[in-house]
């Protein structure tokens, strides 16, 4: 049984890994056989946009799924009619234009920050006045770690962000003081059944998800996450994996933004939860039960950015698990993560620090 | 980095797919493309013996390991000079013959059941009258999962055994009365480290291994599998994983036979140790830091056999992995396994107990 996956990063990369044990097979499409995907697993090279290779796609497989959430919506309703896609285009086209999200979060009462569409700088400089400074002014497609986004604290700062981002249609969000970023992750099967991974709590640092520990919070929080995540996973009668995430303003949840698939937030849960992120995807689209979520600690997860540490030097810390993603290195590109796991939170953030140490990451824990 | 893997079988997917993740690639030398690792590697597909494939290995491979301990000894010792093998060669060829193992642990005190080399009749019938009856005579040679050996408890049976395995060189046992069967797993690198993980405890039906649950046995148990495990390790300078299959009788561990790879009794660590015996192989033959054994709770692994139960009904199983090696079902066939993870012994049996039941598999936990 194959599964089909639009885009090949090292998100389809860890989906094939763990849906092989399995005994599926997966079939990947996008532009270059050289990404993390390529590497683990047949491809076929070429556009999103090409009609017969998505129609090759369609035909071998089971069901198809993504791991990029800016996959051309155009794409999928034309293998539609062809193969299961899940989750479906509709959770996709709303997740790839922040006003429909923040619409959708709206009308499915999940606090949200104050936010503006803007096509001008006229209503940009309305919406400054209506919001109050600082703003963050987003393209309202395509932006993902911290690109495509500007904030606004003067009003020179607008002119220069109209200037960077004017020609795309923007979202202007008041930028809000908070306590904490969290992730809800959860996932639904054709069936409606739910499982829901304990919140994890994210550091980032220039756009970019650096840190992430779970469980993260307490039962108030838990619940409250548990109970938008429920409202998106039926407004959707959503099929897959949902990451949303949330910024934690005195207690409560404002969502920021959603992602239709496993998340990078999501990937303490390979050794830190009982079933994957990348399993429950699986068995979701593939309508099978769903693996429990329960976390096995406390777990920490650290993006390698930029560089990869020296192989040895990483794994002689005791009981880290490295995820390196066969790329080549960029400054600013995500090349792999790492994860330890410990029985109390005490103990897990002493072994993140010491490991930040060794790699010499510039991140902090609180 | 390129690993190289003769034998495509479930060791040598399971080697792949735990080496994914520390960047590692992998190829692949074996008769058929439709094995479990052809399905997640490439493969060179031929005869272990053509020496134009086995050169291309070499040439691709930073280090070569086997996941099968028949592969010819020749075939390894012509790719000697051309690239690094691990496990030696020498730990290999003692492993491929039941006489020189069982020499080997004589020469290290290790105790063993009584034994004779055979070659005829007379020396079958010399060596029951020595050894004293029942006995089990075996192949020398080639024999796993219970094929190539006869059980013999009368002079009956004697006379049958040498009309089934005659025509090759063989080796006659004492056949024991023991309490449990168990097996000692353990990883050496080049640099020394060795890391051990705890005993499993064994049960076979038919020859085959069906069940395996781990932590077994108490401190003392584990000590003495431990001291015998580092004698064959230091003995052979050895690199990599190397299984010993234990008899426990009254306390004492007799050794019956080693395997110097992954091993069946091992799948457990996948999920139930901090690093499985898969990712401990490469970090070793990589002369890499050895991961940490430590046991993440209460583990059975039950093998699957001959038919593949259906996948939604195995996965209902709270908290139940899934192991599918991708092959046709075949009656007698490994064809994957799963594994429980628990709290407690008593919670572990319980759920094996429970999945054994839904499974309708026959085995009786003690």
């Amino acid at each position: 049984m194959t599964v089909g996956i639009l885009g090949a990063g090292q998100l389809g990369r860890m989906l094939a890994l763990a849906g092989y044990p399995l005994g599926l097979d997966f079939l990947f499409l996008d532009a270059s056989a050289l990404t993390p995907g390529g590497q683990v697993a047949p491809i076929l090279c070429g556009s999103f946009q090409d009609r017969g290779l998505l129609g090759q796609l369609a035909a071998k497989s089971e069901v198809v799924t993504f791991d990029w959430e800016n996959v051309p919506v155009d794409a999928l309703r034309a293998l539609h009619p062809k193969v299961r896609i899940a989750p479906s285009v509709a959770a996709l086209a709303v997740a790839q234009d922040r006003v429909q999200e923040k619409q959708l979060f709206g009308r499915l009462k999940i606090p949200t920050t104050k936010w503006s569409a803007v096509e001008s700088l006229a209503q940009l400089q309305e919406s400054v006045r209506t919001i109050g400074l600082p703003v963050v002014v987003k393209t309202r497609r395509m932006g993902y770690d911290g690109k495509g986004q500007c904030v606004v604290r003067s009003l020179e700062d607008l002119e220069r962000a109209w200037e960077m981002l004017g020609t795309q249609p923007l979202i202007c969000e008041s930028l809000l003081a908070f306590d904490a970023e969290v992730s809800a992750i959860g996932a639904r099967n054709a069936r409606g059944e739910i499982a829901l991974y304990p919140l994890s709590g994210n550091l980032h640092s220039q756009g970019m998800l650096r840190l992430t520990r779970a469980p993260y919070g307490g039962a108030a929080l838990h619940a409250l996450a548990a109970k938008y995540l429920r409202r998106i996973l039926r407004e959707f009668q959503y099929v897959g994996v949902l990451a949303v995430e949330f910024f934690v303003c005195r207690g409560r949840l404002i969502a920021n933004e959603m992602a239709p698939r496993v998340h990078n937030s999501g990937h303490w849960t390979i050794e830190g939860a009982v079933t994957s992120q990348f399993e429950n995807h699986l068995r979701a689209i593939l309508d099978l039960p769903l693996g429990r979520t329960d976390p096995l600690g406390h777990s920490a997860m650290i993006n390698l950015i930029g560089e990869m540490p020296e192989r040895g030097r990483l794994l002689r810390a005791p009981g880290v698990h490295l995820h390196d993603y066969g790329k080549t290195a960029r400054p600013g590109r995500k090349l792999g993560h790492c994860t330890v796991v410990a029985t109390t939170a005490r103990r897990r953030d002493a072994a993140a620090r010491k490991l930040l140490k060794e790699l010499a990451l510039p991140i902090r824990i609180p």
